[in-house]
């Protein structure tokens, strides 16, 4: 299909090179950031055929569809708004991959409606990252700060969810912001969650981490966690390094 | 006095050069490791003279004495071993710091017989790490065992303890291992200790995070941690790297 059947206005088409799929994205609404990148990097690769995955907060499908040769089965999308849920069914046809996907445009509240508990194998989220306070400045376009704030959910509703649409065994993924670990790490364990791979993500030498990756396995023993290699992301020129060029634009 | 007066059997006298300080080291009993020396570089530097710093799980007093030119004020070294309390007792005089540390040789849950409650402005500690378990394997020196596994003492009670003698705003300093983060977190969470900075420490490029260093406010808000860079200890060519060699040698 050419490019502009496919897209609506302000849009464009983004590839991620490395994985080899195009996103819609647009930037008044949605676009992935390194940080969707960073999380599908982190995911252990699996082929089943039969394994099913549920990204949560799926906003355009991006994290979903980065992985889908280093996953097998299908995946579910599960994005609140409408019109970036509508960007991932783009993109997902955009990339031939609709036996594959399957986007579901509903509330995460609402996800069991849908898909039964002790179903997934996998659960990914990129959530909203940010409380709201009466001191948080919150994006004046209202499909952006959703994106960011917990505004129409928030971790510990992130967390329940992912819990409850797991297997015992299976493995949820989260990205999130280090500054609230010791809440992440609490809501994990607290819903069943063992928390047992982190690597954090810092944005040049010498700075602190700015990002957190997250592997859980639901009824996993409680210790173990493995702390794996951090990653600097940009080189003293202000250039990606060669771990990060690697996941953006392959070898 | 000569080394010899000072030195019983098997005891040799360790130097840190960068804080100008002679240890009594005793291998079959209790000799420092690096981790006392990366907990002792991760303490913010107070020169205040009413300071009132308190090490639990002291040793032979390593961690306090790294300390003496970095923290002012007085030091209290809390230690249940007393074969390892006599050695922290011979190094202070070795230092000629007597007037600024007392060695409580005591079982930390006692200490509050000795040092009141909401006391300290710094508390310390390196506690013994590994669980004990059906499986554990402990050392068959009982003293080196007390040490490093959870006989005499255990996470939830240091951390209790460690809260009991801050006062509020006061700094608890924690070097442990990462496999236990989520549980580390939580106790501390749980006793009113707000994790606020933590350093992961790698022995090497490319393998995961074997030591982590965490700093604590009593009644600190939540949230807020800073995950400060990693510090990777040995070079591929095994021997220290630049950070660690100012650690131990000054520049």
């Amino acid at each position: 299909m050419p490019e502009k059947e496919i897209l609506k206005d302000n849009e464009r088409i983004d590839q991620l090179y490395s994985s080899d799929v195009q996103i819609i994205q647009n930037p008044n609404c949605f676009a992935f950031s390194l940080d969707a990148v960073l999380l599908a990097d982190f995911v252990r690769p699996n082929h089943r055929h039969k394994l099913k995955t549920v990204d949560l907060c799926a906003g355009n499908g991006a994290i979903g569809l980065f992985l889908h040769q280093k996953v097998g089965g299908h995946f579910w999308e599960v994005e609140l708004q409408p019109q970036i849920a509508d960007m991932a069914t783009r993109s997902i046809k955009l990339n031939h991959l609709e036996d594959r996907y399957t986007v579901l445009n509903m509330d995460l509240k609402d996800v069991n409606k849908t898909i039964p508990k002790d179903f997934a194998d996998i659960v990914l989220c990129n959530p909203p990252y940010f409380p709201v306070t009466p001191a948080s400045q919150t994006n004046p376009n209202r499909t952006l700060a959703i994106a960011r704030h917990e505004i129409t959910t928030n971790l510990a509703e992130v967390v329940t969810q992912m819990s409850g649409l797991l297997k015992m065994n299976g493995r949820g993924y989260l990205v999130h912001r280090p500054d609230r670990l010791a809440e992440i790490l609490q809501e994990l364990t607290t819903h069943r969650l063992a928390p047992k791979r982190i690597r954090f993500i810092f944005p040049k030498e010498g700075r602190n981490a700015n990002i957190v990756l997250i592997e859980a396995i639901k009824d996993g023993r409680p210790g173990g966690i493995k702390i794996v290699p951090p990653l600097v992301v940009n080189e003293e020129t202000g250039s990606y390094g060669p771990e990060v060029r690697r996941m953006l634009y392959g070898k």
